[in-house]
């Protein structure tokens, strides 16, 4: 089987890729630039209304959101390749807050820093100082949290590797590599 | 059977009690006045690392993020009452986008308005008209989409009622009538 992901070169729709890779399943990769603005042509907002990567097709059924996709195949592919979802109802109810928190908590000031330090000049936007220093107050209160929830175990969600870990990569990367700020 | 709700006078908590509602799962309400910092005591603390509301408990087993909890109960109960993940995995499939667009596109804007329009005199935080100004643009956008969405189906993820519905009614309730934004 093959799944049409579209933007897989960028960091969101990495989240969707890893999981792809986790469950065994291969892609065929549809490459948008988003920096020329191919992500607003008009056959792409006709699959993702809000123009946002990624976008996965399997037929003629689309969807879009990389959390949203990661747990469709993740549960669609239960058994097939590495299990992402808990082996339990009560152990996926775990891992669904700490893909929450991921959302809310982690990638918006990971995502604020890496614009404003990383991506501002590219994109012609200003690079503001003061929402790189929130981001990064922000940011260093979540990894606090993390770090003490990672002493008493050995994943975000229990001691089995879950979607909320896989879905920290991309913008963790950012931040950890490309930004020097080692965690 | 009972489960343990903190702090279901907010808008967040009032997600999980709809959802428990649906459910037809009786609660037992832990009252928690944020504008008194409660949600900030050691023991609540402890039960959830962000000091955010919701959280529930269920014996020793404790959830929190209010989508993930509704998760969670769509799925263990989901021959009781009303079906809330849809019926098939693919149909599953197309509510989670929709939720993750309630997360990420409707509830930004939507908290920033309500925070700034309604609460800010009561938290002693200062009003700010461009965070209106620029979430209700934002806000607009999203339900244009909506709008386009719902002309052709009845709910945001098909033909079938869910929590990608359910997850708006809290901050669209203030919006659309204690902010008198019809919609």
């Amino acid at each position: 089987m093959m799944e049409k992901v579209y933007g897989p070169n960028y960091a969101s729709p990495k989240r969707v890729v890893m999981c792809l890779m986790e469950k065994q399943i291969d892609i065929e990769a549809v490459i948008l630039d988003i920096f020329k603005g191919e992500h607003k042509d008009l056959d792409f907002v006709k699959l993702q209304p809000f123009d946002l990567l990624p976008a996965v097709q399997d037929g003629d059924y689309t969807l879009y959101e990389s959390r949203a996709i990661m747990r469709y195949y993740a549960e669609k592919y239960k058994s097939q390749g590495t299990e992402l979802l808990g082996k339990t109802i009560e152990e996926r109810g775990l891992v669904e807050p700490w893909l929450e928190v991921e959302a809310q908590n982690f990638n918006p000031p990971a995502y604020n820093m890496i614009l404003h330090v990383l991506f501002a000049p590219l994109l012609g936007v200003k690079s503001e100082a003061k929402v790189i220093e929130e981001s990064e107050e922000k940011l260093g209160k979540v990894l606090d949290i993390y770090e003490e929830r990672l002493s008493k175990r050995k994943y975000l969600a229990g001691d089995f590797f879950s979607l909320a870990d896989l879905s920290h990569l991309p913008y963790g990367h950012f931040v950890a590599n490309q930004m020097g700020k080692g965690i």
